[in-house]
């Protein structure tokens, strides 16, 4: 089996442990959180990060949050979930983690501490799931990877971003651990960084021979014949595959498509929105312009996310297997 | 007339008096520079950048060198011309700046006082043409520039890269100083951040709004409909119109074609590398990996230019006009 660092856990009080993302790779510093604010202000500043991660670290928090109260209320806890829920919008696996964690609190009665028993085991079932998803994903897209073969992907997709093996760099990791002799190019992914800090980290850690580039050289080294795959991940998925993933992986699939390169997206189940006709109806979070650091009186523009159209986009990896165009009919079929 | 930003000149010893660009958009540092090696650091640093003000800055580095050496033979001079030449392998400006200066130094006797004279005198004609042709070149290219366009450019090409109004630049700031009432996108332009630094600067003191966006956001802006129309600058274009510039132009030149937007590149006659056939024939600089700052451990790959193909430059702008496909015809003809 392919294993996965470890990057959240529970404290022994209950309190959530995380790994806080932002002092990656320099520090590997350690976050004890109890309390809903604390893990509302830990997801704004992607101190956890990662759609599904964020579901997780969100359900484990409310769960914490509930025990350290003592007296907590189903009221109470409504509340702390539309707080949780609210952190973040375009990551459909907050939404999702949440609603199972406000089911599981309906489910139960009103005594506090049978409620916050209840919400604990469903936090740790919510990572659980994760885990096995993660497990199931990569298999199946280790399968689209052939022998040798050059990645190319963006952002952090693996434990970072989900607590389990990840998404698109499941896929690699289990490629990899195949004995498939892969490399993989990592985008830096700016403004964070999350492909230089937190992929390259894991990659390095995982001994699979990896190179950093910056975003915009995706072209020149797709133009060289270097990338002969790109796998990203994404953070919503609309019911006809549009698919919202951080910025630039709309402009990675058009370049793929410009070089004939299949251009593959790695989601778990939780990702599908089926709510949603297209990626028109996604919401796009804009986040701090000054995370781009423009010269002191010039303004700045910061989309989080983009949406690459289904029509690009060669197939979606999910821990239900494979899904080829037509791609509605593939995620109608997953989601039964 | 458009003015420009003072970024080069003569110290009154004689030295060259040079804006770091380094060190912008936080402080404004004069370097003063009267030394061959001096100068080398200075390019291969970035502190001075841009193709054509490399050149410039070259020609009046030597001509300030050999004024501070004093007994300079034209021997010594044809060393210090190869080492400067040498500093950086892409730009085509700083080959031809340095030939100009070797044939005035061909041209004159061995007597020292005479030579430094007269390789002052042509680094002031070097400086003096440049200036001229960036007005050329902005008035070309301004009549491109649709009223109330908005511009996506990358990298900097403004003062800062050239000594004069800039190329790319130049076209945006003559139709601002037009009344057109245009817009700019400015990339980041990592590694060195040329568009968040410089662009920015040079546009906020120029009064034209402007936003920043991360590289990888320009599709996301195509797709939107928030671009009108690209124009980046080149460092060296061969016979047949494929342009090297600042890695990622290719790919905004691919994302311009996949969203029907035109692709233009603004560049003066001394980009024009007659010698090569094709872009294949371009020598691309590798830059250090440092300056992407991956994680410890981790490799990382700095190409800092790359190649667009002729076939999706919509129109080259020149200080002799603008050439419309099929370019090689064009450039023959200013050429000539």
């Amino acid at each position: 089996m392919t294993a996965a660092p470890e990057v959240i856990g529970w404290a022994p009080g209950g309190a959530v442990r995380l790994l806080d993302q932002t002092r990656l790779p320099a520090e590997e510093v350690w976050l004890e959180i109890d309390t809903v604010p604390e893990m509302v202000e830990a997801i704004q500043s992607l101190r956890v990060r990662g759609a599904p991660l964020i579901g997780v670290a969100a359900a484990m928090g409310l769960a914490a949050a509930t025990v350290a109260r003592g007296n907590a209320s189903r009221v109470w806890v409504e509340q702390a979930a539309a707080e949780l829920e609210a952190a973040r919008p375009t990551a459909v696996d907050l939404s999702w983690a949440v609603a199972r964690m406000r089911d599981a609190a309906a489910a139960t009665g009103d005594d506090s501490e049978q409620l916050a028993r209840a919400l604990r085991e469903e936090a740790q079932r919510v990572w659980d799931d994760e885990r096995a998803m993660s497990e199931a994903l990569g298999a199946a897209g280790a399968e689209l990877i052939p022998d040798g073969a050059t990645v190319l992907t963006h952002c952090n997709t693996g434990a970072l971003a989900t607590g389990g093996l990840g998404t698109a760099l499941a896929a690699v990791l289990v490629a990899h651990s195949q004995g498939k002799g892969i490399s993989v190019i990592a985008t830096e992914t700016r403004p964070l960084r999350q492909g230089a800090r937190l992929t390259a980290w894991e990659l390095s850690r995982a001994g699979v021979p990896a190179q950093v580039i910056v975003d915009s050289a995706a072209g020149a080294m797709m133009a060289a014949g270097e990338v002969d795959l790109v796998i990203t991940g994404a953070d919503r998925i609309a019911a006809n595959g549009d698919a919202a993933n951080k910025i630039g992986t709309y402009g990675l699939a058009v370049l793929a498509r410009a070089h004939d390169i299949p251009f593959y997206i790695a989601a778990p189940r939780s990702t599908f929105d089926a709510t949603l006709q297209s990626g028109d109806a996604i919401p796009i979070e804009q986040r701090d312009p000054a995370e781009i650091a423009a010269a002191p009186g010039a303004d700045a523009l910061n989309p989080a996310f983009d949406v690459t159209p289904a029509g690009l986009i060669a197939a979606l990896i999910t821990d239900r297997g494979v899904i080829y165009p037509p791609l509605d009919a593939g995620i109608r079929r997953i989601l039964e």
